[in-house]
């Protein structure tokens, strides 16, 4: 293209600038996942190269808290690197956040001696957590068994179960059944089977897959005490939860613009009907982008505002209050919503600026809106969208529970 | 599901039934086709079986005129076929579409003789057409050479090249390029290379790649005469080829909501915040299934009307003027934007009806929206709309073109 | 302006033309209401003027079938002058077919010797019927009062009672309160009284106020026979009230274009960014009317539609099933649907493309909004939408009802 | 309603707490602005109660800097109680609004000398300043005149000029006409006509009318130096008069969601059609509460985000780039473009969540979106959203200019 666009700036779609301490290690990281995303997404199955650069990046320790060894980076630190790493790759973001999700659960739900515990390898060596705690697979058993206990049962949608070194499982204790407790234990001991079985259409290096659990031994301090739902701090595990979904949502808007952007600049060419010689002067075209931008800046600050209330309600530790733990919720409710909404929406019109070539496979520009479509039916948004216009009207917030 | 929806009729997301002569057959052809449609999807390629099952039902004789020894079937009733195809298999359709489409072109563009001799063998036998006339690509050229022509250049975008016996070529005529001409060949003449190259994320198997001409020879009558844009009726190609282009979107959006339906009745469960043994109680999934049906039902009534105008237009022989044939225009216009609109919400939308175990790739039921997306991108719907409201504004239909 | 934008006729928005026997005289009719459709607007109360121009028009009498002496025109005749007065003044529309709504009710509900009779005068004089039927209001009670009847209680939302000649009214019959009987009783008798005080702010000279019955003597067979619900063709007169309520909302959103379309001519300017000399060479303005006529265009195939499915259940008569009616009641709900997202949105947007001069209270441009959103909640849409998706999940069509 | 609905808090809707100094007193103020905002809204003309209840607040000084003698509140403390009285009575907020703009504009094109003489009265007095500088009024001519000017011609759009006592009025200087120039005025000098004919369907009591300069008299040290445009700083006034429609827009929005929040608490009642005994569990009322809320939200923190760039930026003094500048632009477009879809919508629908008798003109909920329509054509978003996405494409923010 001769009337080629200037391209002051990569940076330009979002013109913003992070400085927190690991910013610039985590661009450098997005920067080479970015690489073979498309062709990743295509092959499905386990990104152990990546997985392993995050080994190596020493950023799987950040949720790991200074009195523990770690270095206490703070959660809207985390959830910002999150944010990057799903511009570039939103399955191996999943993988990223979810282990540290499993971190916070320990945190959470642990005594200060399990933390110390179990946290350890994750300061120490390159421990990658996997998920096992789908709540609504009540599918599992934790069955007294003399002086410990076994674990029978299968879980599905296991996100980040292959190749991770520890699992998170949660499970229903026997013979009751009515209290749900979490177990932590090593990824590789007998009775454990990863089916690697995750095929969606979206997310699809997440290992989201079946976890099959053939009386695998537990002993009694795997078991984390006091345990889930058991004061509002231990509930806030379901807020960072939900609010890394709203970061992979933004992220992949931001990808798609991002990756239109750049589009548009390589290979973008005036639509004949405009009679415009470069195709910024088509004032559809750039309307489209301004559109794009108006979403993501606006689920963005949302996200951003609901960072900091999670950070603030997080550094609350016990002295939690249900109220200040249902603000969080609702600010993190909003962040989601806006998030899925900006997330469809760009993912899906961003080839309405691109063309009809833009949907070479080669480009593999349809992964945005497939992860992002994927990703938003973890629960029901429109539940979602209820329990805010009753938290409107009557000042209560939702429950805390799986997904809220 | 204990709790199972009433299943009165297959029917019932449509409520519609069509009684014109091939509707059986087309009906029974499409449920073939639905059968591995999801599994063809994803391998891409040629549909060898399902072309030459589509040659064998005698469907692709439909627009031949009776006078010619044809069916005579009438456009709405062909795009109606198309319709119902696209709901099954929205490449085949297309594929089946673009036949028919260089079937018109010959009556359009041609005088009666070529018209009886080149459509003879679609008579007579399971000749499938196929499409080099892209307009965009200025690069073939047809070049005088003694007592005929040779053709020379590539095209791309040639939907349905691939296992055709015949194929429609638009070049522009040496020395001048002023004069937009088109050419029937059969696929085979020495110097025709197609090369298989189609790669898109949607439309998977309409073959829509590569067609290469190195000096192919052509004899001076296979040149259609008087030709494209000499006429106000010869310009109802383009018509033609745009109602094809909304078929193909409300096929899919047809599809996606046939596929939903059924998937709601097969493995549909409530969503634990509804609180609703029944699926059918979830007030959301309800209003839903209401704003599907509501979208489809406006593009569908939309697309019936400009059917009609087409097939008057048609009627009207070379005694059609423009501004009649600007009012077919618009009405197509209408068609196309209204298709492609309801298209990209409910195969986007369904999701959210169905659930997170809807996304496995066996279902392949981001088909539907891959479809539309890719196909939606033909031309700009931005400038279509622009045209529209220029009619509205001054009572000008678009000038007739590559795209209008 | 200097570069005014070519008028080449004042049907350009639509592009129908209307050849049904009355269509001409209700045009010069609307042309008339349109003078002072505004001033009348900003002043409410009763329109009586406009009521005698319907009275004198003949027009009132066309409901009545040619066995009962009148002109027997179809209900898509009828319905479509509602749609072309609605365009000029949805107040007076809304009161023209109410008064049709009545004479149904009667053909409907009553005995054929009751509809002799209480039709007579509407054929032979100039009757004007308004309604006092608001099935939410259960405050009317018909009490038996020795050989005849009490009626006792108030109505709200009575539109067209105010300088009406007869009222169709319901009422529950006493004691047990559990019937809804239908009351057709002249305006004038004793104990009625009509309050005037209808103020939305929107549909303002629909005269939609309070009445009030005192103790009104009614005869026996001033009570409708068989009555309301009595059978599926006794329900067609829910039908018919939503359809009328679809073509006011219709009305106005073509009124509203057709306002923004003579303003555009008129008065438009070229906004000072768009750097064109004709207002039309706004690409942003142009696809605005694109928008506008899509929307319209949708909704106006769906209302005819269910016009022409609510004419054949007409014709049905008594052996019209449940199944047939449930039919027309689901056409109706989309013509309602799609006619009321037309109207919101046509009346809100026409002003992005006018400017802020177009806001001057004498230009009354705001009014086509106040009116549908003022009538679009004469019962809940949501509910609607649901009722849709539920028929589309299972082929259960609404139960007839107040609404449905 | 024996069902009633919690009512915790009056600040349920948005769950925010402003502690600034002012904001009290503001809260205060718009309460009483609140009650007979709907009548006002009806009458029309002058507020001349609530100007002077402004005037008596002492609020009116608040933007006058400390060094001036005034308390030099910042812009977000300002747009903050703009936006609080928006929600009581958009009119009103928009003369305080504007008086502090025309303070602004002294500060940003005048010099130092002429702040302080010209700011004197502000401080020390209770002067209400008025604005005739739509700078699309081409139409008045600043003459030189021997020592001194004259000042000729006609302005339309000139809020808050009715009962100001001081007018800034932009003009082209004679004869060349090539430079705007801003003069600053006594309004009652002689030749200055105030029409008071303002007459627009929202916004109305914002005396928005025609001001009319006949030969009127200006001394030299009354035309502002260094004047508009000459400096980054200067276009500033450009970032705040528009920062201040989206606070017009966003303050109507919380406005209609406070009413209707109030309204359903009061007078709300189940639709027929729900099955439920409290509205609250209405699933789609609660549903679209959340819409509202979400809606709101995203444009406040976008709001609320452009504040703080713009206090940055009048912070920067006449160092200020055009960079810099230009990032304060494009975040004001992006809250006006927010607030402007917020209020739209929110305004709107919030008619679905209340019932047709929410129409009565004695509660006035009309207003809302009569206010947010008429403020909203200013000048064209289109435009503004076209050039927010040029800045995304080029990262060139648009030309400072009148409306950018």
């Amino acid at each position: 293209m001769d009337t080629a666009l200037p391209r002051t700036t990569s940076a330009v779609p979002f013109g913003e600038h992070d400085d927190s301490p690991h910013a610039a290690l985590a661009d450098s990281l997005a920067a080479g996942f970015a690489l073979d995303a498309a062709e990743r997404d295509r092959q499905g199955g386990v990104a152990l190269a990546e997985r392993n650069a995050l080994r190596a990046s020493g950023l799987l320790r950040l949720s790991v808290p200074r009195e523990l060894g770690g270095p206490g980076a703070s959660w809207p630190e985390i959830l910002r690197i999150v944010r990057r790493f799903s511009e570039a790759d939103s399955a191996v973001a999943h993988l990223f956040a979810f282990h540290h999700l499993q971190v916070a659960s320990v945190l959470l739900w642990g005594s200060e001696d399990q933390a110390r515990r179990l946290l350890g390898p994750v300061v120490s060596g390159q421990a990658f957590w996997g998920n096992a705690a789908n709540g609504l697979d009540a599918h599992v058993r934790l069955i007294p068994d003399g002086s410990r206990y076994v674990l029978d049962g299968t879980k599905t949608f296991c996100s980040g179960a292959s190749d991770s070194d520890t699992l998170l499982v949660t499970a229903l204790r026997s013979p009751a059944a009515a209290e749900r407790v979490a177990i932590v234990i090593p990824t590789r001991r007998e009775g454990v089977k990863v089916l690697g079985d995750w095929d969606a259409f979206g997310q699809r290096q997440t290992d989201s897959g079946t976890v099959v659990f053939s009386r695998v031994a537990v002993k009694r301090d795997e078991v984390l005490l006091p345990g889930p739902q058991t004061s509002p701090r231990a509930t806030l595990r379901t807020c960072l939860a939900q609010l890394i979904l709203a970061e992979i949502y933004l992220g992949n808007a931001r990808g798609a613009l991002r990756s239109a952007w750049h589009y548009v600049h390589d290979e973008g060419r005036p639509n004949v009907a405009a009679g415009v010689d470069r195709i910024l002067d088509d004032p559809y075209i750039a309307r489209h982008f301004g559109d794009f931008r108006l979403a993501i800046r606006g689920a963005t600050l949302l996200a951003d505002s609901a960072h900091a209330r999670l950070q603030a309600a997080w550094a609350r530790g016990t002295a939690l209050t249900a109220e200040e733990r249902g603000r969080v919720a609702i600010e993190v409710s909003e962040a989601r919503l806006a998030s899925a909404r900006a997330g469809l929406e760009v993912t899906s019109r961003i080839f309405e600026t691109l063309g009809a070539r833009s949907t070479a496979t080669r480009h593999g520009l349809d992964r945005y809106w497939r992860n992002v479509r994927t990703h938003t039916l973890h629960d029901s948004l429109d539940y979602k969208l209820r329990d805010l216009g009753r938290w409107v009207l009557t000042g209560a917030a939702p429950e805390p529970g799986l997904y809220s």
